[in-house]
């Protein structure tokens, strides 16, 4: 019940179609208190799906649960899905808001342009992990905080990056496929279906999710490499049986399956272009979760349709929400879903649970959690660096 | 190449449709030897696909990669996929076969009346697991070995339960068919997608494939029971951290997550109906590649229709293959395959290897690996007791 309400006082902030929804008779008047701040959320919207699983805090009909506590303390709480061009709703906010919060689920781009507008801007939250859809320099010279939920979801996505490599090798799709359009082939399946066990699998990248990827391949025995700035500590890499690869391209032609755990930066943008992956095995896997920008788009498909790349799955995309015409979409032996990894409902609660704790922190004047800050005073945290 | 011709001269054996095949001109006239065995084997076929990969060797076409050793000993071995009905290519050699060797992929029912008829049989192998598509008791009373290549894909059909539980309970598929469809609703496929981590999983029977999930699933950090007949050592039950559940229908309320690993018997044929899946937590996710034949089909139907049944993957099906109008094809959250999980590429090499060696003991009078027997001198095994 305590949900419905939140549910039914967020939709009041829908009014992007400049049509005022039933429920906007029941916008309070809010009269601020001195020290209270204006926040907007920018959320993927549920629609219908809203109402049918309580804890289903992470659309913006139910704004991360926290708009009674934010409500109560005298701030305001403004929650939209419509964050893209001039005439959005986000848009009208910038010039007043103090806090943003966004989502990587459902990104609002937030560029130097915005950061300029923003005069009363302090603190960007991301509710989630992975804060690339701000441009970083830029809030940095603008001297704003910018800090994620690191971890929240750090343990959904490694699941899912297994699922993604188990589908790919095993050839699962195409075999679903089969069952519902009314067919039966198991050759067409077979031919190309593998077990993992004794297969190479490398992460580029072995940071939190790299780490938990790593410890979940364990028991499937494969051949486990990583690599990484750093190599991991010992102990750990007693654990996980992953060898150090302190040269990329050296690991690369050595994998059969290659998953991308690294965070979108100047030097991980477009890394993945035609030349490198022809630096991959013929037939290798790959698993993107990280972000759809690492790789270029043209290249992936190419190397899709010639076999060279035997199957791509990720949840991630350039841009999102993924146009109808994305040519990933429409690629052979592709795994895709929209972005949604992260947000699973159990990744949902403790992202919400990490903001409310930020901004609670950031009522008080007190610092946040130290490996939460993305830019801190003007500095970019190490990885976006 | 040596793959080329194994496929070449396999071909001939696909004379159902009455027309020769262009092929048929390749046979040669085999002169049997003293001793010499004619032995049948009922594989799928796998037409353009057969070619695709040399290591393809469960099809039809290459029929286990043993037939120039077999016909270079002198016997007989005619390959098939036709066997169903009176007038099937099998049914014509049941008379004078001394082998025959099937697989649970595309099952060739071995019926106490085909047992009857087949005055020459002694070996019943199974290339894979599961041998219930044997009438066990007839062939037991006619005197008959049967036996399996036990161990040959268990970490193979393991391995795709842990895939299916993650489809299922990370809400894989709809977010796939966004993709293909041109769409892009995180919240249609967020508001019931979750971790794995903190749930609770049982598997219903805890054999070679249930262990082997357990051991798979210990990095997940899941709350694991096992129901079988007999406890595990207590070795592994630590490795695993699993539960012993005496009482299944203790177990079942408890569970997130059911798997089923249990053999096809007298016992368990059916044995999930309305009753069975009425003690199911509401929302419960099924997963099954032991046989379809375990759940009754109308109740599962039914049970993922109204929503007690949230999700349900597996690759075995009542009968086998599943007819087009099959009710599971149409039934909601459902992420079925056909029967695929025990015939990857390393399944395959490990089966045909298997049932290579038991051939060469039969020839030579040996026994077989103890484990490998469903029925030996009259008797069934344990778990088809």
């Amino acid at each position: 019940m305590a949900m419905k309400r939140v549910a039914t006082s967020a939709i009041r902030a829908f009014t992007s179609s400049g049509i005022p929804s039933p429920s906007s008779v029941l916008t309070r008047e809010l009269h601020a208190s001195p020290g209270s701040k204006k926040i907007v959320g920018v959320f993927y919207k549920a629609n219908e799906f809203a109402s049918m699983n309580p804890n289903f805090v992470g659309c913006a009909e139910n704004a991360l649960g926290i708009r009674d506590w934010l409500e109560s303390q005298g701030h305001q709480y403004i929650v939209t899905d419509d964050k893209d061009g001039p005439d959005c709703e986000l848009e009208k906010h910038i010039p007043d808001l103090h806090v943003l919060i966004t989502t990587p689920f459902h990104p609002a781009y937030v560029t130097a342009e915005r950061i300029k507008k923003a005069k009363n801007l302090q603190l960007l939250l991301t509710a989630g992990i992975g804060s690339d859809h701000v441009d970083l320099k830029a809030a940095a010279d603008a001297g704003l905080t910018v800090a994620e939920v690191t971890g929240s979801n750090v343990v959904s996505v490694a699941e899912d990056e297994l699922m993604r490599i188990l589908i790919l090798i095993r050839n699962f799709l195409p075999g679903h496929h089969q069952v519902i359009s009314g067919d039966w082939n198991v050759a067409a399946i077979a031919y190309r279906a593998y077990d993992l066990e004794g297969k190479t699998v490398g992460t580029v990248g072995a940071g939190r999710i790299g780490r938990l990827l790593l410890q979940r391949l364990k028991p499937f025995n494969c051949n486990l490499l990583y690599h990484d700035r750093i190599k991991m500590d010992p102990e750990l890499e007693s654990q996980t049986g992953a060898k150090f690869e302190e040269d990329l391209d050296a690991m690369l032609p050595k994998c059969d399956i290659i998953v991308i755990n690294a965070p979108l930066t100047e030097k991980t943008k477009g890394m993945f272009n035609k030349e490198k992956i022809a630096k991959l095995k013929k037939g290798v896997l790959v698993v993107n979760n990280a972000r759809g920008a690492i790789m270029d788009t043209q290249a992936v498909v190419d190397a899709c349709s010639s076999g060279h790349i035997a199957g791509y799955s990720g949840d991630v995309w350039n841009p999102q929400p993924a146009p109808k015409d994305h040519p990933w979409r429409y690629m052979p032996n592709q795994a895709m879903t929209p972005h949604i990894s992260g947000t699973t409902i159990d990744g949902q609660l403790r992202y919400a649970a990490g903001v409310k704790d930020m901004l609670e922190r950031y009522f008080k004047g007190e610092d946040f959690p130290p490996q939460h800050y993305i830019v801190k005073d003007g500095e970019l945290a190490s990885q976006y660096r």
